[in-house]
């Protein structure tokens, strides 16, 4: 239950990344093994090392070195580095690098912000790299994806994406889609997918 | 942060209504008032009144007796009756029974389990409901639908209510749509409305 407090104190559902912070924060517990597919900034693999904690491990990944430099620092300048292996690579990789079983897994897709936007993640290697989570995923493990259909591209990965996760078996996969519809432009959407039975 | 736990402790975000409660949960504090708009079996309300606790207020609505009956004794033998005010009446009559303002709204379309199925909610009645609802709204405040699109006329009234809230301004209301995309037959869907400014 939420504490006591004015509405202003209370949390707002404005964005596809806070549903994926609050569906991972219920569920990811601390010595939990979890990866970041996309670290970006860094913001969602700082996100994770807190939750999984001293006992925990993150795996992050990216295709490009700047994204590997500011998540670096920004754990450093948290302390919590040491429960990150960093990885200079694509996500399409992380059978490669993961023997693990994962509770849990974060794709941010698009581009990183402020940089080369003719860099975008791609629906061919998104899948694929989705499809290897998959395989890692223990039971009651959750992977989100934060889609961005903006830029040129974003929504045929969305589709391409969608269509994909929308065959898997219902006897082992909850898949669900989160989309705000009263905002103009392209709002980015949210696809979760827990595996419920292994 | 989930608690320390095997997979089997952990939440398995598989349905609507567990998304509702997930969205109300991290919001409503005790102390609240809050609205069970088809109180139905009772449930919802007494999810709400755990919530709000003794501080709080539920007020619930159902043009069924039988609904408000079992409600009625659902609460009694958790021993918080004295939390809810139970109104055996549409809610298209809210703004004659509510002069508070409200903290968060639960909506359970369809129609009552185990009853007569010929008797379900309409789109307009639905809609008038959550107009008047969200006029009823705190800044912060939120409102969860549940809609079941399996009976004959429940689509239909997915599409008028979503086709309605899709043109709430953005600066004003969050409206976010909630969808299971990997299970046959008609998953229920959840609708949440945020009022992020009054």
């Amino acid at each position: 239950m939420a504490e006591m407090g004015s509405p202003s104190l209370k949390i707002t559902y404005k964005n596809a990344v806070l549903f994926s912070h609050l569906f991972m924060q219920n569920l990811i517990c601390q010595g939990d093994t979890v990866l970041d597919a996309t670290c970006g900034n860094g913001n969602d693999t700082l996100f994770l090392a807190d939750l999984v904690g001293d006992t925990g491990k993150v795996y992050a990944f990216d295709i490009q070195l700047v994204a590997i430099n500011n998540t670096k620092e920004k754990l450093l300048n948290n302390l919590v580095a040491e429960r990150v292996k960093l990885i200079h690579d694509t996500h399409e990789s992380i059978d490669y690098y993961i023997d693990d079983q994962l509770d849990g897994a974060m794709f941010n897709l698009g581009y990183l912000p402020n940089t080369d936007t003719d860099l975008i993640t791609l629906p061919s290697s998104t899948l694929s790299a989705i499809q290897k989570t998959l395989i890692l995923l223990k039971e009651g493990g959750l992977i989100t994806i934060v889609f961005y259909t903006g830029h040129f591209g974003g929504l045929k990965e969305l589709e391409v994406v969608e269509a994909n996760l929308s065959s898997l078996d219902q006897n082992e996969w909850v898949v669900s889609h989160h989309k705000f519809i009263n905002q103009i432009n392209h709002p980015p959407q949210l696809i979760t997918i827990q595996r419920i039975r292994r």
